[in-house]
């Protein structure tokens, strides 16, 4: 699996060099990248948007490999912007899922949806 | 530098577990994901919804941290949901970049930000 | 009902009095109105995000209270854009609508919820 | 001008019918039209996606027709979703407008964009 191999700043790394040989960092900016997140988000949700939550979960290998393309656009593009903030994205998403573990204690959500406020009380 | 260090494998099998202790797998259905990656992605084009583009290039460092909280957000749900099809992420996304390494010719779009139909014209 | 009553243009001549008071025409760029439109839809969207599709038809009245917030705000932009735009809304309304009703052939898709692209082969 | 004469009943009924004709009722729950509205603004914003806020002011006639139509679907979904919650919308847009002009008093906030957050200080 490429996933046990691949590094985040190897991704970066290949995602830099992109924009830069097309000279894109001036289309590249936060902004517009938070937008291209956004963008790219819906064209993933487009996929789900008449199915029932249950349907989403058996989806033929057409629709499969769609998804993941939709999927690889919203990293690309949150790629991008680690690049364009300079930021460390893994040192990112281990503390942001540091907080998670903090903010939703397993034994209080255990199979709940409710959002945390519900659980401050 | 985390990002030198980390793969992806390590970061969806983190969130895995996560999901996994909180009996959350009922919730993380395919088509709620691409919704809670929409709308992580909205929470970080907050942060830009009134900035010029170019205001959104010199941001103060408190903004800065929010914002890279917001895109760990939107990567957290990625993993989830790649978790959740069986997607191998890496994988995904060096395939898509190749795809857009054609799609849009270095020597053809350099410096220019039209969309990739115009060049095939 | 106030919608028996309410005009289009109502709703957007007291938008446009709202935004002109403020000085915020500066701010209610096309680019900025239209990430502000998809943020609220995020806001609204965060209502159903855990919730299935069948729940989604029985809400609590405090939610429904907040949903039709969340809802207002997506037209009171959509309102602010047509302003910034000079747009007629309700004979762009009209037009998409009939062009859906070509579209969308009632005797085709009676019952069906795929993408009309299905039904011109 | 047809915003002049048009109500939202009127915009209203005329979605509820092309629904009902299509017996969409099943497909049109709030989730799956909240889903719509974020995808429809996504459109809207792809138009906007790597223009300066400045440039977004000034667009060809070409431009403005399509962006006249992604707009149109936002407000018709949101239409829709009105039928859906059984909800006057006028009546909660001119209540948010009210909420709005006292959380954003004129005098504080004039050429301001900041969030009202920071007005209550």
């Amino acid at each position: 699996m490429a996933d046990s191999q691949t590094t985040l700043q190897q991704l970066k790394e290949k995602m830099a060099a992109f924009v830069h040989e097309r000279e894109w960092e001036q289309f590249h900016t936060p902004k517009n990248l938070s937008m291209s997140i956004a963008i790219e988000a819906a064209e993933l949700m487009e996929h789900f948007q008449w199915l029932t939550t249950e349907a989403s979960k058996n989806l033929p290998a057409e629709a499969l490999a769609d998804i993941g393309e939709e999927l690889a656009d919203i990293v690309i593009y949150a790629l991008s912007l680690s690049n364009a903030l300079g930021l460390d994205l893994s040192e990112t998403i281990l503390a942001k899922m540091d907080k998670n573990i903090r903010k939703y204690p397993k034994d209080k959500v255990r199979g709940k949806s409710h959002k945390y406020t519900y659980y401050q009380k």
